[in-house]
């Protein structure tokens, strides 16, 4: 997505050799109407899917997520973080690794809003090693309903975790890829 | 709203006196196209109010806070919760403490998001005890930005926390505000 691209370049900030901040647009700072955009794309990469559900998982996926579910006219489901005290039982829960933080953490969804009659759009912001992905799709194959793929905005794709994933099958659209970065130049796919 | 009222009689449950779960629409997973019409409805309460940013906290307050500031056609900050690695120092903060998930946490924002130029709409899912309210306030407050008030989507007056803040001269339009509510009846103004 070529208007994408060019906020990257004009907007993002590379740190070291692997963090792009994109936080005027994407992941702070949301720009509404981009983001419309943004998801208008995604949804019209999976059209004729039979899409019943977008799937994402707490914070930043949200944005892009819901302007998803609009275009393509379903409900979006975000997986939480943590288990909150009003969450009841009847949950599917999977560990994830977050690199920006550091640390493991579980995410959750309620078994009432994803199951065997659900086609599941993955939508997240990001595509790096994986980790919140994996954790989407086990969320996925543990409800017992089908994979339709996973819409990205930006893919690290030197990062290794699209590769992995396409490997086993899964259908991944990033409307932007990012072969290699720095904080001189960053080049796309 | 009464479309909200409805929705929150027909799919919401409340667990014990204080606890509403709106989980199919609001804060687990989301319905795009109300979010969209509810978001129209906080715009137009506050049109020509002559704001310039939306601000609401991670994670549920985004949806509506997003589809406001499509309504308005101004961007939407939200501010994090903890500090992530990738973050600088050029911030503003305020502690708040969560009944749901008995913890102090704190929230922040940056500060090339929110400044002195701003007049702020501050929009958010909830206000209860008006912790959240309370936080984003102290960040308009902070940045030196001019507040022009805040959209909540359910108010749960009987927690008291949206009389305070009224008493300090801050305008709040709630899409519904519940009166009481119990597991039998939810009542509202």
């Amino acid at each position: 997505m070529q208007k994408l691209k060019q906020k990257i370049l004009s907007e993002g900030r590379v740190i070291g050799n692997s963090v792009l901040k994109v936080d005027s647009f994407l992941n702070h700072q949301i720009d509404p109407k981009f983001m419309l955009e943004m998801g208008n794309e995604l949804a019209a990469r999976f059209a004729g899917e039979g899409i019943t559900r977008i799937l994402t998982v707490e914070a930043s996926g949200i944005a892009v997520a819901l302007t998803t579910g609009l275009s393509l006219g379903v409900p979006v489901v975000f997986a939480k973080k943590g288990r909150a005290s009003t969450q009841n039982n009847n949950i599917y829960s999977a560990r994830i690794y977050s690199f920006t933080r550091q640390e493991a953490v579980d995410i959750f969804v309620s078994d009432k809003f994803l199951g065997p009659r659900d086609t599941v759009l993955i939508v997240d912001d990001f595509l790096a090693h994986g980790e919140a992905l994996r954790g989407l799709l086990e969320l996925v194959d543990r409800a017992g309903a089908r994979l339709a793929g996973a819409g990205i905005v930006i893919e690290k794709v030197f990062q290794g975790g699209g590769a992995a994933l396409r490997e086993r099958g899964v259908r991944i659209e990033s409307l932007a890829a990012i072969k290699s970065m720095s904080e001189e130049c960053v080049e796309f796919i």
